[in-house]
């Protein structure tokens, strides 16, 4: 089980219609928001209203009146290949992010620009946790994420599969703009600070660089994924 | 004074060569990272070389050996527009943004993509802090940040020194790739939740939206900046 917080998570929830076992509403946020109650009422969710200091004893600061208990957010593993019939498809693979606030926002322009997975090595990444799903603000919902042991032995599989992969490093020498938007196109952001790993660069079709002019040639990682990903979207 | 830490930030700051006071490390940093110590010499930087324990009680947790007491960052005002004198000119409004870690990584792309300036409303917006110039990663060292009165009256101030003015909404109607690179532009980035205030959207001369196709339709604003300040760099 996972707590979540925050009134456009637990929207999101209701929305996606899985997972939420039950609602918490501090006093104040029943009372100014009968509509959110009636939508309670409405999908028969379990609620139940406390007291302010209830809340924050349950959830800590940030709930903004609303918090939730989660059933665990469905993880797939390599089989998610199976379940992507969407055409094009779009993957994002994930290369060492560590950072739950990158990989929550992250989860934002998966979503945002139609990505039809997340694949993640299963060392070195970062869970779902519960402030992944908070900065996700309701996306994680809506996103499929799978665990994969290799990400080398996955890229090679969906080499096979028909897929284009696209590196994305400094070094790059393919615009953003160059890619064919029509092809199945998988895409790779490495860790902030390492970059992409070097088995994985020698697997790539593409190697994709973002043009960048100032001194610290830099950016967040949950930037450049957005950036690219909005580049590739479909 | 603002303590600053971690080493990317303190390289920064030694690189853009003003307003280091004081470099501090520990000792295992100081014995691996002798190029480093050069640097501090030869740039004639004080510093003390500290336990680990000193380090953390100085800089908290995050500092991985690299702390430095640093000079208040300069804050411009409304006259911040005189001292641009780049052709195109770029300029990034900032309406509410309240969260250090979005503004901090708003800095690298500011950076990364060659704007010129980021505007703040004295209301409304984030300090810069310790975690805004740590989450920069130094970026903060090389861009010009200013704190006006009103945005409304310093965007009037804009038009009338030639700018087109760039905001974003979800109910924008000019794609990002219809605005003319060559033009002074200055762009408005509206706060997370409640987007761009009602006073500003009827001040743009083009109002901007990012196309997305997913269930939450919502982008972490660094990211939503970082898309458009690519889309619309130099």
């Amino acid at each position: 089980m996972i707590k979540i917080f925050g009134k456009n998570c637990i929207r999101e929830a209701i929305r996606a219609n899985h997972g939420l076992k039950k609602v918490f509403l501090t006093e104040e946020a029943a009372k100014k928001d009968s509509p959110f109650l009636e939508l309670l009422k409405d999908k028969k969710i379990p609620y139940s209203i406390e007291s302010k200091k209830g809340m924050d004893s349950l959830f800590g600061n940030g709930h903004q009146g609303y918090g939730a208990y989660h059933e665990d957010y469905k993880i797939y593993d390599e089989s998610i290949l199976e379940s992507i019939t969407a055409s094009p498809k779009r993957i994002l693979i994930l290369d060492g992010i560590m950072d739950p606030h990158n990989l929550g926002a992250i989860l934002r322009s998966v979503d945002a620009f139609g990505y039809d997975a997340v694949i993640l090595p299963k060392n070195r990444s970062c869970s779902i946790t519960e402030t992944v799903a908070h900065i996700s603000t309701g996306a994680i919902e809506h996103v499929k994420i799978a665990y994969v042991n290799s990400l080398s032995v996955f890229i090679e599989r969906l080499k096979k599969a028909g897929y284009w992969i696209c590196g994305t490093d400094a070094k790059g020498t393919t615009a953003v703009s160059d890619v064919d938007a029509s092809l199945d196109l998988a895409v790779i952001i490495g860790s902030e600070g390492f970059g992409m790993s070097r088995t994985l660069l020698k697997q790539v079709d593409y190697l994709l660089s973002i043009p960048m002019v100032g001194h610290v040639n830099s950016l967040n990682a949950s930037v450049s994924a957005g950036i690219v990903l909005f580049a590739l979207r479909k």
